[in-house]
């Protein structure tokens, strides 16, 4: 499917800030960037990279006093994996691949080591496999409920365990850690999301599997096989749409995501979804 | 039934230094002191006093440089009072006692405005009454593990609530945090605990319910019936058997409660108990 | 001097709730109640109680569906004791009065066990007595911003000394950590305060020495000699100008407090300024 | 100059247990391994692996039940980078290598957002550079003890900076989340360390300047250009000596380093040292 993906953003800057963007799609794997373009106003100079390690695209910006704006669009060619849950088995750490260890480490908002006892307790028993990560997204959606308001910036899972509410993010992290503390690598996801309301940057998360990265939504809110990936990392921390070193008034914020065929999706899918490689 | 319990303790005390005891059995209500002693080495002057609020009664010792150790042995009666559970009401917010609303505030290690959410969705649907307080012993006992290690002085039942484990003033925090979660004013209980194994001194709580304060004990390691009370407050930071002001090392501590009549209980009591007033 | 005070608060109230409403200034000591008046709309009937304990007024209604106003006013006279700062000691652990001892203990607002290291070395070597709290005060005043929108309810001193930013009631909570971790009783006090900008109900906190509890104020900004007591208790949790058991929107709050001559101060006291008893 | 490091590490393993080390000698920059040796008793297979993004070197091992012992030693030359501090500037955001700015990100132990306030008060109007970064150090190792048993493996920089005491592993967290704060990229490191006493894993950190990453050592407890790099990461989770997946009981451990030539440094540089490239 192609999905007609973007945002405006924008910031009224007090004096020169350094703004770190990460809102392009990611490129690679099953998800292919058909056409993009992105708008810069006033016309700055950009520095754009792409992170070797987690192929995040970075967009950095000097920004005199004053309004700048950006205005990302893109089509997306999204042919996600899907698999049947029943055959994707869980990795023992003796043979996960190397690289998919620090995603087993506690993180700023992931603090798997204060939850470890309870997601044993609870999660333990369950056999391993696709389907106990699915136990997890199903306890998450049950005892937390969805309350903006409820949480901020330093919100860690361990408080979204106590308190038993949040938004996306906390969603995500609280699934991130209960993975982690059962010896799965979790990552955490930025996406567009098709069929999210209201439309917003969406947050999820990839649990390492078989032999990839899959992805889960605790919070059920989008179809997994139209989420657009923007950025990955350990958590929140590391995904941030915008990241700011200066002083600025952030401006109203517009995010899309349609399908290009228009088509509403009758059901959401309940296969596992990867999109990360061929 | 008559008790005998007592409890050795002392210091090495590097410098003079200022010491608060609270190891007395209580006075009144269903609780007897048959008779007591005290017996403090060397010999120093204390400032014996009982407090009016809560019953409880401190000593107050300045120490000399050296060894000091007391030794506090007491007969206590308890003629509690037992109930029917069936009976025994929450009282409305509308109708608690003035005295008991302090009890219904977060404390130090009781954030129950942290645990709200949560005790109410799993609590709140469960009928009001003593039941209640029963059920949120059961959960604590069955989903909290009892182990030495795990926590120290600042945690709170917060903390507890994530880890997972615990020991009796843990278990006490948290059965506190719940009711006052749940508008049932609560109060710590530091006690002499018959057949508690290994003896050492216990803590357990109460829960203000129909007219009186009923005790609970999440950790199901003693019979209600058979705890001397020492101290109550809001929480382990009111009852500390020894408060300590100047630099001390402490010395190994013996605690002991003893049926006079040798009797072993079968079983322990299911009834409501409460001691707190004729 | 004589101030006129009061407030109007009013709440929208979904179902059936019971509120407790704290407002309605202390009696007794140096301050004292010439008239007040409290309108309640609609006329329901109150439940007024004066703590034995703390002295605070509480004043408890069940209130149907539909809206609840609160008004009250009234005339205070203070007669503030001033004292020169130089002559008001510390009190010894070993001889404080044993109903100050509660106000050592850490509280929800005020772990004074985790800052306790911090507080003996910045303020231990500081002379003991009234001016160790006032360098206490200049120290809060200095290193911690003043601003709105910094801390929320579940604020602690722990956390207000880690974010330096917060309100009235954190720089309270954390003068009150330090004295407690310094062997000085504290405690929060709830007033209505002259002079402050904007109008509101304030918070400061009183310690005990020499032989009665002291105003300070970290915040520095309003007179000492013009605060008129509203509660005291451990911390915020026992203050709250309302608590509230049910479902309620607040209506916008409205607080007053002037002079009945209309004198303004030209400075304000750096006198010790005590109200609590003669 | 060449150091001998090394260490011994044992467990008893009470049943199949995955274990992953990191305590073999970085390679490469500054930091050459003339020689090693790794023992594992019993005689296991290990998966041996280094990471590409951090060079670290990891040793993964499925150990079945009974006792497992790992004896690593290394002759190791340091060619450590020698210079003037003065020269050394920090680097604009605007220009900072992509793959540093993940070591501004707040992580598990080294919440930068948490103290940002304090450090750009404390430190915000010192010269930006290598001094400024010296003056974190000598913050933290005048306000901060140096203390066993104050932290443990929850222990984040915010507790230590409330409790102003901590080990080697907390300094270096306060260290890392004052400069993210500030804008300086810094990460942890763990190594074998000269001179250290007694002799330990030491944990100190690197920051971001000029060009390179230049070490820095908070506790002042061994020579800067006498440690030998073993692990580098976000923080302390990143880099254990062992992680365990499993039960085991650990054994006594030993670790050494010393000068091959057997000099004694005199007086420990104040240069800025770095080994991480050429």
């Amino acid at each position: 499917m192609i999905f007609s993906v973007g945002c405006e953003i924008g910031y009224d800057v007090a004096q020169q800030a350094t703004l770190i963007f990460n809102i392009e799609a990611m490129r690679g794997g099953r998800q292919r960037v058909v056409s993009e373009r992105l708008t810069i106003t006033p016309n700055l100079p950009a520095d754009e990279k792409t992170s070797e390690e987690s192929g995040n695209r970075y967009l950095r910006l000097t920004v005199p006093q004053g309004v700048v704006q950006l205005r990302y669009e893109a089509q997306i060619e999204l042919d996600a994996l899907h698999r049947a849950p029943a055959v994707i088995h869980e990795v023992p750490i003796a043979t996960l691949p190397l690289d998919t260890l620090p995603f087993l480490n506690p993180s700023r908002y992931c603090p798997s080591d204060q939850l470890a006892r309870f997601a044993n307790r609870q999660f333990g028993n369950i056999e391993p496999g696709f389907g106990r990560v699915v136990e997890i997204c199903n306890w998450i959606n049950s005892e937390v409920d969805y309350l903006f308001g409820t949480s901020d910036t330093t919100t860690t899972a361990a408080d979204t365990f106590s308190l038993r509410a949040g938004v996306c993010r906390d969603f995500a992290h609280l699934g991130i850690t209960f993975c982690r503390a059962l010896g799965i690598p979790a990552r955490f996801v930025s996406c567009y999301a098709w069929q999210l309301k209201p439309q917003d940057f969406h947050a999820v998360f990839e649990a390492y599997l078989g032999d990839r990265w899959y992805l889960f939504d605790a919070t059920r809110m989008a179809a997994l096989d139209g989420m657009v990936r923007i950025g990955v990392g350990r958590d929140a921390a590391d995904t941030a749409f915008a990241t700011i070193y200066g002083q600025v008034m952030p401006l109203p914020i517009r995010v899309w995501s349609e399908a290009i065929n228009g088509d509403k999706a009758e059901e959401w899918t309940t296969d596992a979804v990867s999109v990360t490689r061929d």
